[in-house]
């Protein structure tokens, strides 16, 4: 799955109390789901089945908030705004897609945009005028807004004319409001300068006025927070917040303040379950130059056993303190990620007499390289996957040419494969299930309105992962169902030939995957053929299944890929209205050989663990050097996979990992 | 030859009254020599011998001046820079290695780094304190540096260092002096933020101080401009005139004022020989929004048939007009390239009153997108290079063995194959001429101290170039003599494999050389090898064998490459003290079929045409698909170059052009 060209579901709830109570009565241990998609909170042996009872309760929360994000509310909804921007004296508002932790996913109550014209892309925003307003969005979503918005109300644009526009329609002296905790500097700093262009004034609002009037908003979730264990992360929080406060004083720093989820759950060591199918907590933090944190969180979420392992150089603080120990940092220099932290941080600091130094935040790149700990996990987990990916694609070769496999259903087997195995948690996105056509829409998600059975002599994409405690997988695979043609074989070759190329690849220090992505992408240039989206994404260990900062992709990035990097090595191809083809595994990058002089040359261990379907690969058109890639692979799958299959399904995977072109 | 890992020659020379007088008689149109290397002027078709004789000057030029440039001047010059520095009342002087237009290759006069200290290296600076002065070169010039540099005098340092040093010697209070001719204003400001960190001042010089005490400083060359041909240049200057000036006005401005000489040359198709192998003339020029230009050079280098060919749209000017002219653009707004133009400048427009619009000099982008008469240009240029190529590669597979031919008549024998070619008028570089372990050093030039026999045994390796009217060459090949060894084949093997895996890629538009580089290199990389240069420089047309904007290059670029472009393909291996091999084609950017949805796919035409020494290949490492582009290639040699050879020549091209591993 590609971070370039993904949508995610962004759903998340409170649980009602049968769903709490079933649970509670499943698991082994005790359970204490308040509210929350708490699935991380199922803890010990027994909680494979409340696990599976609380992903399936997201999925059905996601339809049923759906059901309130519709076209025709749009122009109601805009007028409920447009009045309450009238009586705060504003002519205007943006509405951006983000929360005020600029998650990738946006939680439930932080859907404004979606509340308030229908749109469900994963990127936009919307300016809301008094007798206009605009949608912003970039191009994977210029059909899509048309279906999911009433374009009288919204005229949909490009995110490119965000600018041009205000400056087209803001008159002179007018005032367009922005909420500070949705928008990082660099944004508002756009915003104000189109305003001033237009002689228009770009002003703060006090309390976001789309919530004054989004009547039925769902709560901020609450869920339970928890330690994640040593033999997970490999390295106490105490280290890690040592080895930060370190890097934070080097960049000559006194703190570095927090916002990204992902970056507080590695330092601390915790995890949460307050966004869909990643385990954050929403909260915010300080870290300190002597390596103690201010952890400003919600204190319904914490619990005696997280204090316990948080410890006293952690001081747990309600979130509306976050303000007050902002402005006391009066006169210290403090480090913020400009391109996550919102501007309402950035402002408090700076009024309260602080230095702000804008750097990345060290923690990416920290929590980016993972230690054996974290590979051995994420192996161990790729097991279990690949275990659950036998299963299905073995129940899949019997029953797609039978005609009585559909997308969803596929979707539901899969899962229930994987609920099987230890340590899962959850899905770590919602799967993307393509039959036919349906497989060419990159950002695709089933649902019973496109759910499509899976035709004989046609391709099947699907693109899925699960969230195990010991880490987070993400695999793509295309099957033919019955025959494949010979142009799918041609394809799908040239698609496996680029990731081989990948694969197989060993490269000096200091390579980005900006050098190597052209290797994924020239057995299909040779044909005149293209993806247009990256070809690798970071994955975390039990956290985001896209993290930075590297990344493998036709776009810059000054990123050196290193040894405990995990990426995604998933070049595709897609026939708009008949097929889509996708091959992803999970790679971690790994030490190689020392080239001459011993300077230090890298490699990508294979992480995934499935079959590639042989009867989409023609060997006539791959070299020795690929087939023995391949066959070495699938002798790897069967002999990590196999045994631990019942015969049946082993003797299936025998077969499907057999040589090919020997 | 690598844009990045090279050096050059930089002398430029008045050609005494004997060689003008011979090269007069030989030529069979007028020649007019006056000062300079005026490899140019010797037109008509009897210029051969004369062109010959005047590169064979400048080689000797080249040594007379070297001659004054010693390790052991270095304590009494920087004595007598010292005096003139208290005379101005200045404690110090930057003495950087350009000249006054940016070029990449110093004319002579310019030489100052070197005349001070006795440095030969294409980049570095000094700067000379009353009581210490530090030398700053680059990672490819440490050991040099010491070999050439009295080190109790200049101590050195790595480039990296310069503002530290400043940091650590200026005293509060201080001035250092700069010649606002030899810097950039970038250069500038940075010197200027060491120097304010420091407390001391920088201030400018009127007038370099060190040519007050240079006493035997060689003249400015005055070479005679002429026109060139329509024929090879494919589209009139007025033409491109208007193009430049719509690009000009487009961005904003009403005025280009230009200091790089290639970009004044190709717009006003005029060369000159005021830089040694490349026809540039030393001259600046201001483009006007109605497509009219100002051209500031010494008048002596123009005569009534350049007038004629500039027509009354270019106003020719001394360059001390140039002055004038700058403050002349009061309330304009006037474009300059911040990466070459001179501070001097820069600061003329401003304290003028002109509005300076820092863009990349837009004549960079066009003149590298070869038209149609060029692109055919080139092409032939290419054939009579290979007649050369082949003359000599024939020559030395009968003399090599017998331990009869070194690194300098080597030399000498391939540039009077190539002196023999129509259009001939320079080689584009110093050859590098490199036997055994002479051929590791990536930026060898031979000399009378270093000569070495081609030995059996051995790799031999020749990296050469000519200027033809019609096109400028670049090629390298590394050669067995006698027998390789098993080492030698598999690396040669493993660089060739670089070079086709470029040579055969077909990408989109959009793609940049950067994103190219890796194909050259993963055969090397598979085996814990690599090359440190880059992968390809543009190349001229009868311009700079180095030109932008594009390259193939670890080094991130921007800069997609288009059809026209023309690049060399030359990834290499060297073993330090045991061989060097770089395998160099150029290669012209062409349109390949179009992709799925006819978007835009592009490949590149391979334009060199010499054999690749077939004893050198293991054919057993190589693919199908590789041999068949070596095979191919090879019979497109033989085809295109055979029936230019006498029959001795044409039967060893024949042999040497033979299929393998088939």
């Amino acid at each position: 799955m590609d971070i370039q060209a993904d949508t995610q579901p962004y759903f998340s709830s409170g649980l009602p109390a049968d769903v709490i109570e079933r649970a509670r009565a499943v698991a082994a241990a005790p359970v204490s789901l308040v509210t929350g998609v708490d699935v991380a909170l199922v803890e010990g042996a027994g909680d494979r089945t409340a696990a599976g009872e609380v992903a399936d309760y997201v999925t059905r929360a996601a339809g049923d908030f759906a059901a309130e994000i519709e076209t025709e509310n749009g122009a109601e909804r805009a007028a409920l705004l447009r009045a309450e921007l009238a009586r705060r004296g504003l002519d205007g508002f943006v509405v951006p897609m983000a929360d005020e932790y600029q998650n990738e996913f946006v939680p439930r109550h932080a859907q404004r945009l979606a509340w308030l014209s229908g749109f469900l892309g994963s990127a936009g925003s919307i300016i809301v005028l008094a007798d206009k307003a605009a949608i912003f969005v970039d191009g994977r979503y210029t059909l899509q807004v048309r279906d999911q918005v009433d374009v009288d109300v919204f005229e949909p644009r490009s995110y490119l004319d965000v600018a041009k526009w205000i400056g087209e329609n803001l008159e002179s002296g007018q005032k367009l409001g922005y909420d500070p905790w949705l928008h990082t500097e660099t944004a508002v700093k756009a915003l104000r300068d189109a305003c001033g262009e237009a002689g228009a004034e770009l002003v703060v609002v006090d309390g976001n006025p789309v919530d004054a009037v989004w009547t039925n908003r769902p709560p901020r979730p609450l869920a339970r927070i928890v330690p994640h264990d040593i033999r997970y992360t490999g390295e106490p929080s105490a280290d890690k917040r040592a080895r930060m406060a370190e890097a934070v004083k080097k960049a000559g720093a006194d703190a570095l303040a927090l916002s990204a989820t992902d970056s507080i759950a590695w330092l601390l060591n915790i995890r949460g379950a307050d966004v869909a199918r990643t385990p954050l907590a929403l909260c915010y933090a300080l870290l300190h130059g002597d390596s103690s944190v201010d952890l400003f969180v919600d204190e319904r979420k914490v619990d005696a056993a997280l204090r316990a392992h948080l410890g006293n150089q952690v001081r747990i603080e309600p979130e509306t303190a976050l303000a007050g120990a902002l402005a006391g940092l009066s006169g210290k220099s403090v480090m913020v990620d400009p391109a996550s932290a919102p501007a309402w941080i950035v402002d408090r600091l700076e009024e309260g007499g602080a230095t702000v130094l804008r750097k990345t935040d060290p923690i990416q790149k920290a929590k980016a390289l993972k230690n054996p700990a974290e590979l051995n996990g994420t192996r161990a987990a790729h097991r279990r996957d690949g275990v659950a990916l036998a299963k299905f694609f073995c129940w899949l070769a019997e029953n797609a040419p039978k005609g009585t496999v559909d997308e969803l259903s596929a979707v539901a087997r899969l899962q229930a494969f994987r609920q099987e195995g230890d340590l899962f948690r959850d899905l770590s996105f919602d799967t993307i299930s393509g039959a036919g056509p349906n497989g060419a829409i990159v950002h695709y998600r089933s649902s019973e309105k496109t759910n499509r059975t899976l035709g004989l002599g046609e391709l099947y994409l699907v693109d899925s992962g699960a969230q195990y405690l010991d880490g987070t997988t993400d695999v793509t695979r295309a099957v033919a169902v019955g025959t494949p043609t010979a142009e799918h074989r041609d394809r799908f070759t040239r698609v496996l030939r680029g990731h081989i190329a990948l694969a197989m690849a060993r490269f000096p220090k200091g390579t980005t995957g900006h050098q190597l992505d052209v290797l994924a992408r020239m057995p299909l240039w040779q044909a005149g053929l293209d993806f247009k989206h990256g070809t690798g994404h970071g994955v975390g260990s039990y956290l985001g299944v896209h993290e930075g900062p590297h990344s493998i992709s036709p776009r810059p990035s000054g990123i050196a890929l290193e040894p405990g990097m995990i990426v995604s090595n998933e070049p595709g191809y897609y026939k708009e209205g008949a097929y889509g083809i996708r091959m992803e595994n999970l790679v971690a990058v790994v030490p190689s050989e020392p080239g001459e002089d011993d300077s230090p040359f890298y490699e990508l261990e294979t992480l995934t663990l499935a079959p590639i379907d042989r009867t989409l690969i023609d060997p006539a058109l791959m070299t020795p050097a690929e087939l023995d890639w391949l066959n070495a692979y699938h002798r790897r799958v069967f002999a990590e996979i196999g045994p631990r299959l019942d015969e049946p399904t082993r003797a299936w995977l025998e077969a499907a990992t057999a040589p090919i072109g020997v």
